[in-house]
């Protein structure tokens, strides 16, 4: 039951899959920064599910709310509200599997820790949903670190084990939008598509791989020794439900190279100190070298599956079988891309707060 | 320069590598545990480096000084200080390299960030040292989750590419001790052991994972949606130096698997609600359901080699060459197994107060 | 920019005086604690003002909406959100005076730090308005204390120099609901009433002094050194506007007392320990004794009042006369009441998780 | 159970009244400041009793030893710990009294609360002794708010019911470190120090009033809503032993000024903006608005004297006689002006760090 994260840049996290809305106060935010609800919308156009991309016409919904702190146009210090309704939804169907707990999901674990009084309707809070609140926040930390020339940006590297084939920066930026599961790589990404189709077909889901990039890095964020960079983004990002792994740079490859391969040689380009190679994914002892941070988040498939699984009763506690009906996604991947960026960007909006690159009004 | 860790059971780090010594301050233990310095010890020692370790005579060292907040060898409910001296050691190899930064190592971040003020001796608070202070704290929280019968253990399970194979509990736990890479698989350990000095004659080191397994986990542990239990656990192992990597369950590899696959099936065992597979890593929806928790960190290889790097002086900004000479660790992951552990019990301990299933008085 | 209160049960408000409407997010709220509107309006009505319950008819306003959290009746564990809409305002009488800073409020504080991006209107941020919130998160806190049997009270002891007689609890409980100054004391209360409306017609205003007290205290709440029980209460209290004292027992007048007059004799009376006398107001090493808790704040006069002040303008520097129009409260200690019983209840609530007095689930 | 206070400069405390000794840790001080341990000396030079300072020979004690977190002179951005070792004491006759709950101090709250595993002897974790850590932040914060010219000072103005009289600030100043009892106005004091010997020779002991002035202070300090100046400094201020009451400018007598009387009319004096008066105290809407910053401390008279009181024993409940015997001070007052200097000198440190008006390398 903890649902605020960071230390000066804070978010607090409210709403339910099938209650009123999804929502979250954004506490700190510098005022002065200029905020249109269209800013926004934008990223949460982002998290929109596969299906709704692929299918015509589109649904218009989580149109996003300002209940406070932003006045003329410009944040004014006060903590930011913002939400979106939910859409009225028939919730009868959970009704029936209200005491069947869904293999791979929180509904037993929930059940325990809440005694049953948890929300069950869609997952309740813990359904994907509430990462839209995720994402306002991220449409905020992002504006601010636009500020200071700070640009992050996330796109998927694997699906069902369809790996992107790694590409520059200006054509993973091109890429990212232009193709429904927001890969970099144009070739990797309509495999990756056509896996996600027939995995529905098969009743089944796919996981995948996404990765998070920030360029023009500040040098010096990150507060060790335990708020660290690297340990700072990853809780941020095992906030988000289905992500099981987090990696920096070369990550767990790294664990397989030598010294004399992993160490990132450092020189001096033009008066810009850089390193050769970027192993470290842009941080040394939990502070921010000032090369592109990199991380990447690992995605356990849609456990929403309509094949029979074995499961108990969490009323009786008697064996059942359970076969999850509805239109779920057969893989979030491509809609957690912006969920993933907003998460990286809300901590390292934290951290240029308290190391004082951003400041308390923006002028 | 954020020291502190926890929300309950709160631990506070302090020192540095060639400083007084090293130190932690445990705050939020309840009363009435019974420590005594040697249970403290017991676990320092596991700390000790590969080289003490194959070579005699022992170094008397790493001695814990009980500071405050134990009594008649019971913890009396006010903050525990622990502390090790550092023996007195040779700074001046040091003076000649302040300047050039070593590559893999915080020296760049750590200058710029405290403005060349940082204590530059042995990587001053950036020293792997400092771990010292974890493994007192978790020798603490160990005891603590003692109490409820939950048992942490960690081993090495990869080292320069080698892995172990999948072993059973009670093999692990006999082989643990046994070997001085600290595997669970006898014969794994003997490659890994070959290849840690097999590296360090030819003037490079190793990196590797660890793996931590919590056995009889309580159920419920975890504070959603951002005090996950992945999310504490992945931050507090994050503040290990070297842990570029953290998954849980099946992880990285989860991205792989089909939802039909992942899913863990739930039955009910003879009235106990287990599942079948434990891909989950005993976590759901940020909450333990009760099977055993199973994490792993990726170690990158130790960045102090002989071998001649790339660097720059933070003096001058000029390129230079740079050789880390002295006695480092070839692969740390051996020592890292302790602290790994140790972290993971320090969280659990946090969480199981939060959950009120470790009482403020020990009776 | 901080708007989070307490450690396990937190509170974050949101909200300005002329903007969409004031809020709060209550976390850490154990699940299964019964909850209606009503419940939450009942205590929102007991802010109204003076002027509203002198007059008729009363003003349909402030009216609670469940944006999160509760279900069926039920808390769930998840973060409740609740909020009042503004009424629609005209917001026009504010612009002549944007830079126009009011002596005795925050506006010229605010313009400072806030770099002139502050909603000015009404206050903004800084209007005793958003104690609503604070309100509505003391109804949800009183209803988890009553469940150990703890109740909080709060009454009217001090008005523009007029002080309430020293009455039992009895006579209090029945007084505070009887009369518009919610004063113990139905004489001093009529005096009270009648300088309230001789200030009000001359122009000027009044301040006066709250007290609360906490019955059935349980024993041992309160974490020191820094956590006390007078340290949480007092800096809760420090957040109502308006307050600029805070004393706990025989507060400044223990500073006149002897060491033998001060000091309270334990005894046991029929089993139970108690204090002959309460100088210490239930508190003792800032923790809870089991006596009534007993804390006083004193409310500064209101700065908004018509006569002619010196002041300066905002944007110019310059020096200018101030006249405060509008229907103002001439004092607002009788609306605070309900205010400082909330904040005393949510801090206790706090405390009692804490001290797992309070479980993580209602059964 | 919590020891640590402060957001971004953060102070842990440790140690027992007759344990190893009492330290600090600092968190969050900027690197680069230069401190020397006779600054350090200086400061706790000021918390000596009343007894030491009128007796000779002076007592060899409290003598500040650095554990970590300053290096060749300077801060270095790591960690600062800070101890002094307590002097051997014969403990043997806490022995005798172990079970016998002294009235006005917290042996009954603490053995109820720790299941009677704190430690007794000399109040333990209780002690005043605990404010010489409070001390060394202090000296430390003092050093930082000084480098923006900010000064912290503090006097006494009241012992035993004798007030001093207003003094301006430069004869406050001077008369300060002139006078055992630390008050600003001379004749005051002579008065208050006969009280106090008169008490001591009675077998009685005196409680007092301390006043601390900010003076210089940047405009723009504080975090309201919650984290307001005055709720931070009054919460800092509760966590010395023996404060009841905490107030800003006016404070309580504000309860019965008119707001014609109580608002400090706002003027620019030759361009720069202050208020005529400051019943505000600095501070409006929990933010510093540049004038001097005022808060007095009530403090109850000393508990332990030697006059028969009613207790019960702890062990078993049953009603006793108590004599609190040993050398105890009469006041504390005097040698609490000090303490409360430091915490108010942390707290703004804190706030000036938020701020960014103190930043994280001092150059």
């Amino acid at each position: 039951m903890n649902n605020s994260l960071g230390k000066l840049f804070t978010i607090t996290s409210f709403g339910e899959s099938h209650g009123t809305g999804i929502g979250v106060v954004i506490d700190g935010c510098p005022a002065g920064l200029p905020v249109t609800p269209d800013e926004i919308q934008q990223e949460l156009e982002k998290r929109k599910s596969l299906h709704n991309i692929l299918s015509t016409p589109r649904h218009e919904e989580d149109k996003v709310e300002i209940l406070s702190g932003i006045f003329n146009g410009f944040t004014t210090g006060a903590p930011v509200c913002l939400m979106v309704k939910n859409k009225d939804v028939d919730s009868s169907p959970y009704e029936d599997t209200r005491y069947t707990a869904r293999p791979g999901h929180a509904d037993y674990t929930a059940y325990l820790k809440y005694g049953g009084f948890n929300d069950y309707r869609g997952g309740g809070r813990f359904s994907g949903r509430i990462t839209a609140a995720f994402v306002m926040a991220g449409a905020i930390a992002g504006k601010l670190l636009a500020l200071k020339g700070t640009e992050v940006l996330a796109h998927t590297i694997e699906i069902g084990g369809i790996t992107a084939k790694p590409k520059g920066i200006k054509v993973i930026k091109q890429n990212i939008g232009n193709n429904p599961v927001r890969c970099g790589d144009k070739l990797a990404a309509e495999k990756m598509l056509k896996a996600v189709e027939a995995a529905r077909k098969n009743g089944d889901s796919l996981g995948g791989v996404v990765e998070c990039i920030a360029l023009n890095m500040p040098a010096g964020l990150g507060e060790p020794v335990f708020d660290t960079l690297e340990g700072d983004i990853g809780k941020a990002l095992f906030a988000i439900p289905a992500v099981k792994g987090v990696e920096f740079g070369a990550g767990f490859a790294a664990a397989r190279l030598r010294g004399s391969e992993n160490n990132d040689p450092i020189i001096n380009e033009d008066g810009e100190i850089v390193t050769a190679t970027n192993n470290a994914g842009g941080i040394l002892g939990g502070i921010s070298n000032g090369m592109p941070l990199i991380v990447r988040a690992a995605f356990k498939p849609t456990p929403s599956i309509p094949a029979d699984q074995n499961t108990v009763s969490l009323k009786t506690g008697k064996n059942l079988k359970i076969s999850v009906k509805g239109r779920h996604d057969a893989c979030i991947v491509p809609r957690a891309v912006v969920v993933v960026k907003s998460m990286v960007a809300v901590t390292l909006c934290d951290f240029a707060l308290r190391a004082g690159i951003i400041p308390g009004v923006i002028k």
